[in-house]
């Protein structure tokens, strides 16, 4: 993530989209407004950047997990969580400015929620994957998804780097409870 | 809820606490903004006052209903996990609102943490009575808690009053989901 993008998921952070002015970013970059005009076209050009970067840091990482996972869905699905709940421990403070979406006008916020219906699609494949094999016992894989999603999109709300539990153990704990969740045996298939 | 706090959170939803000015919610209650300082102290007052309606909104439903379910902690949690969901889908844009939490002073956010907290520890009652009675298989109920709060809260982000799923429809869902992350029979002991 560029320098800009970083001190600016620093700011909406702390001070939410409307409460962060473009003259605050460019101060914590060190640049001048004109400058950072240069790159981004407006405040909002500049989280929707950040949306963008967090999800394309989150998303591959993913794919990867459940390629990497054969053809298990209980292990892809295990996968999968594992590296969402990571990405949501590591980069809570990015992983939270998901909330700021809704500030978004609704032309701007496409190219975000391409790759954000990605991402559920990505689950939801697992998890049909899984109910059509009998592993899983789900009713409507649509709303699972987007129920575990938001789950374990929570964490970025509480998680403290500085607190008991590191993003492995988390993402241990949240591994069980979403498999328990889609009716599966939770220790089965795990690496 | 006062006019004052009904009109605040909607400005609140839609601009987010540091774009909402006492002056907007003044003209949007149609008062002065030296009448609207008689009732709150200042713009965080007036956040606080919100949130903490909508949790003694949620509250004393949440307790009522497990109180209603008897000894069986599978229909206790049944209970609360519907009363919870029919709060975050009937009232989505008060309760989306909690995100705002983290902007709020620490003497300020004290009041509404404890009843925050005691909202977490009526769910965690539930789910360690029923651990210890073997109904539900949970390592950590602490954590099982706030897992299962979140994907509840996050119901407030995405629910349209206007989509295809009544709350009640919702509820019944993530009753269904609540008690599967917990290991007990997602039909027994249902009303």
């Amino acid at each position: 993530m560029s320098d800009i993008l970083n001190h600016a998921s620093r700011a909406f952070y702390e001070h939410g989209f409307h409460g962060t002015t473009v003259r605050d970013i460019a101060r914590r970059v060190g640049v001048t407004v004109p400058a950072l005009y240069y790159h981004h076209e407006n405040k909002e050009g500049i989280l929707v950047a950040v949306l963008e970067a967090a999800i394309a840091d989150l998303l591959p990482r993913g794919e990867a997990a459940v390629a990497e996972a054969g053809d298990d869905p209980v292990r892809q699905m295990a996968n999968l969580v594992e590296s969402i709940a990571l990405h949501v421990t590591v980069r809570a403070r990015l992983a939270a400015l998901d909330s700021e979406y809704r500030y978004l006008s609704p032309g701007v916020r496409r190219g975000y929620a391409e790759l954000r219906k990605r991402n559920e699609e990505l689950m939801r494949s697992v998890i049909e994957r899984g109910t059509e094999q009998g592993v899983f016992v789900v009713t409507d894989p649509a709303e699972a998804t987007r129920a575990l999603l938001g789950m374990l999109q929570a964490i970025s709300r509480w998680y403290d780097e500085s607190g008991p539990l590191t993003p492995a153990e988390v993402a241990d704990r949240y591994v069980g409870l979403c498999l328990s969740a889609l009716g599966a045996p939770t220790r089965a298939g795990r690496d």
